[in-house]
């Protein structure tokens, strides 16, 4: 038995999202398909991050224990010619014994992506949320800084979270313009299902001036869904890192 | 009768290319169609570019006249939504009554997008011709140095070229690398049909070794479209801008 690692692209807009569900299309449902058809033993990975349907990614990390005699790059290459075009592997790696994608991972980087202009995109609309109205970008930073550290995410946690503790722990969040593009990066170990979107829905309405600084401070100190602006919608998001 | 200057964003997948066809759907098409339904008169337009099908626009121009009695971009806005999602006017303005879109051009910019690395692209993949061999950036940009300046471009004409006269003055021609892009950017008053394609498929074979550097000019001094490599796929193709 090998450990093996893969790094993936993905373009999630045909999918139900990572994990795989009763119904639709899911890219750990293509992944182990592929992997049925290469190796010919039913083989279960374990993903780094469980995006959502509709998210992307540029580096998502699964691990698998699979018996393989060829070098990984060969499975990475087999994998491709038996994977829809909307996955890739970029990378196929032996990995130790002791590597999880999931438990070992350090942290995830996720970037969120805003057109904001008021034409609607028609090149990459798959990969941004179009947003007409003009954003103003020092409040948001400086509502991202407040993010930064340790605190009870409760506000921007996913409606059905039944996570034991809504505390994490953001090592970077912090938003930049690129011409028309705004981007917002957020780095932790890990993070509540929505809260990528939830926060870039809330900040977007401190870059219109809709709420202030302040009261973007008071949503997250008072640990209410309730309070928070809605959730971004998936297309904007992309899974771009994860750190071991 | 206004005459109007619309800057249009396409993604050219769906699309047999710019001008209208007997078969398929095309951008002046559907342009048509939207101004039809919003101006309710059948206008005809102009294009700056006849991009082929598959290829994209960031900044193709169109002109026409009409009557209209609100402001361009109260136009602008309502045909955006009017035209499917993959076609987006990005500006709508009331142009010179002697204004052109075709004519008035004084040049136009192209540029050919390459991802060069092993994977295969999943996200973006629309919008790049995937090449896994290596590429070596230098001769190719010898090549492309080769090409500035007036030309008879014969050997990077398309098959079913009629044109008068297959000489063309290129003012730019270039690659430069980012990441695992490459992109060779072109400008010319005007463009033999395909010949953007066919030069950058001339030029990648510069970039493997396959062909050197004088290999690439004699190919080019021989005015015969046998010599030159084959034309890279439409979808790795966008119209730029369009300088007036």
């Amino acid at each position: 038995m090998c450990n093996l690692k893969l790094t993936l692209e993905y373009d999630g807009t045909a999918y139900r999202g990572f994990q795989v569900q009763a119904e639709g299309p899911t890219i750990q449902g293509e992944l182990e398909r592929a992997l049925r058809e290469v190796l010919r033993q039913p083989v279960r990975v374990v993903g780094a991050g469980r995006t959502d349907a509709g998210v992307h990614a540029l580096g998502q990390v699964v691990s698998f224990r699979c018996h393989w005699p060829h070098s990984a790059t060969a499975l990475g290459r087999a994998l491709n010619a038996h994977l829809p075009e909307d996955i890739v592997v970029l990378e196929a790696e032996e990995a130790e014994d002791r590597f999880h994608a999931r438990f070992s991972a350090r942290s995830r980087e996720y970037r969120y992506t805003v057109l904001n202009r008021e034409a609607p995109p028609a090149i990459g609309r798959q990969y941004c949320y179009h947003f007409a109205r003009k954003l103003d970008l020092e409040p948001m930073r400086e509502a991202c800084r407040l993010l930064i550290g340790e605190h009870d995410f409760a506000s921007f946690a996913g409606a059905g979270e039944r996570a034991l503790s809504t505390v994490r722990c953001l090592e970077q969040a912090g938003c930049e313009r690129d011409g028309d593009k705004i981007y917002f990066d957020f780095r932790a170990r890990s993070f509540l299902p929505h809260m990528v979107r939830n926060l870039v829905g809330t900040l977007l309405q401190v870059g219109t001036g809709r709420i202030g600084v302040e009261r973007f401070a008071a949503i997250l100190r008072a640990r209410d869904r309730g309070m928070a602006g809605p959730a971004a919608p998936a297309r904007g998001l992309c899974l771009m890192k994860v750190y071991y």
